[in-house]
């Protein structure tokens, strides 16, 4: 897994940082994160192949998070895509988007499948044999969900030393990836764990934006290998967070101590705080292995 | 009149070139025309000054023209804006636009004050004691406009000099800027000529994206100092000009031939062109004072 972020500012962006936008690379199968106005630029710059982008996944239906939506759709049409787009939105988004299109003179040759996301309990809305995606609910002025992507555990990668030493038909290789012991003809066991070795561990991420703190929230990040955060707030502006559907920096470092997860990349800084520096530093007191989401840099997970 | 372009790509965008945005400055005060995605980021980018912009033109309802108005308009919103913005585009456009901003939750505090464009001839659309604005209708696919900044006359300037000479009142100094002559108390006539300069002379600005050619184009920018015309083809695709209702770089050069302006500006590029230079080319053989729409750059009108 590679998570790119595209942008990283909050609802007015600033001559550093774009509105929101990540792209997930999951096996060279790209999974667009909200889609702010200029993403498509964005994803020029940075070098992401508009190809790849089969899944598109938006929050909640505020500018910052989906203005460059139509652009993007603008720009697939006049590429010559073919191939289905799925889009995984709240459900009143539907009706409004085709609308939108339609308005803006813009009729895709490709399919678009929208999936609605509704409901207050995380559910499964993509799976494939490589990932699974849920989404849950956040807490903010309008439906709002995050997003958590889990890699599906691999097979076990046999070592190809043992099929010569045991001379193991290929009939049985398959069964040995999914853990069976070995017979041979002469009843011998060799057991699995001296022919395999065990997959990587599946990868984790979450994107949690925008949000309000609420104390449900750490449950639905079990296990997550990198949680992205808004932190639109400092300490200082605490009693704006809950006002505005936000959170502070310390606020989402609470939540990934909560949720035990490895690491915590926060953004959606608002305006006034030039350097966001003092954010991360508020966030690193509660939880030390806090970044700022930096645009156009790429974190493996 | 200082002319600035924040974008000048067609409908695809590339990694040099944004969508469709000019900033006209008249004496301080900023004309917006034509908003494609990624225009607040331009205008970050280049430093324009979001207070200083109270009228926007919008010469079509095409993505590459408008996707960057929402953002825009929710941006002067978190900034406080007060003042009223003046929204000038195709009438079709008021209904959706507002439905769009109820849509993505924007209800700005400042009054938007919006200019329907109709009709088949020029049209004065805005008028003020510095300039006047027209619009014309152009030839494209969907209801399309240009528009046409013209400075007014200023009063003939006064030589200080003259004043103390003639020992004139001051009570006759406004009649004299206008062009009177200076009757002294025993009869003399001091001519107009001998008391006063001529002003600037007044200078014109046009914007023409998207039309196809058509012959009347011409007769709408007479005495047009700058002519801004879209070039999306070149010759080697003439053919897709009229059917797509666009111009190539030779017809633009036709234009601005057949109306006789000074400088021709040409951009909206269609991404198969790698190097703009080509199409130059082709337009500075019919009309040699034709320049490339550069993002960034601003030129003196």
């Amino acid at each position: 897994m590679k998570l790119t972020i595209l942008g990283s500012s909050s609802a007015l962006p600033t001559s550093a940082r774009n509105p929101s936008a990540h792209v997930l690379n999951v096996h060279e199968r790209l999974f667009l994160i909200d889609c702010g106005e200029g993403t498509q630029m964005q994803m020029r710059r940075f070098r992401i192949r508009f190809g790849k982008i089969n899944h598109i996944f938006i929050s909640h239906i505020h500018g910052d998070h989906v203005f460059g939506l139509y652009g993007l759709i603008s720009t697939f049409s006049l590429m010559g895509r073919q191939i289905p787009l799925h889009i995984y939105a709240p459900a009143n988004y539907e009706k409004m988007f085709i609308s939108h299109l339609n308005d803006f003179d813009i009729y895709p040759e490709f399919d678009i499948v929208f999936q609605p996301l509704e409901g207050k309990k995380i559910q499964t809305v993509l799976e494939d044999k490589h990932l699974t995606v849920k989404a849950f609910p956040l807490r903010h002025r309008i439906p709002s969900f995050g997003f958590l992507f889990r890699e599906k555990e691999e097979l076990r990668k046999i070592v190809r030393e043992m099929i010569v030493k045991h001379n193991i038909p290929v009939s049985k290789i398959p069964g040995i990836k999914k853990g069976e012991d070995f017979v041979k003809d002469d009843g011998t066991v060799i057991r699995n764990e001296d022919l395999t070795i065990p997959p990587p561990k599946p990868r984790t991420y979450a994107y949690c934006s925008d949000t309000s703190y609420f104390s449900r929230l750490p449950s639905y990040l079990k296990e997550v290998d990198v949680l992205y955060h808004e932190a639109t707030f400092g300490d200082d502006h605490a009693g704006l967070a809950p006002v505005t559907g936000h959170s502070t920096a310390s606020e989402a470092a609470r939540v990934a101590v909560a949720a035990g997860v490895k690491t915590l990349l926060i953004g959606h800084f608002s305006s006034r705080y030039k350097d966001a520096g003092v954010l991360l530093e508020q966030a690193r007191k509660i939880f030390p292995e806090t970044y700022i989401a930096e645009e156009g840099v790429s974190y493996n997970i």
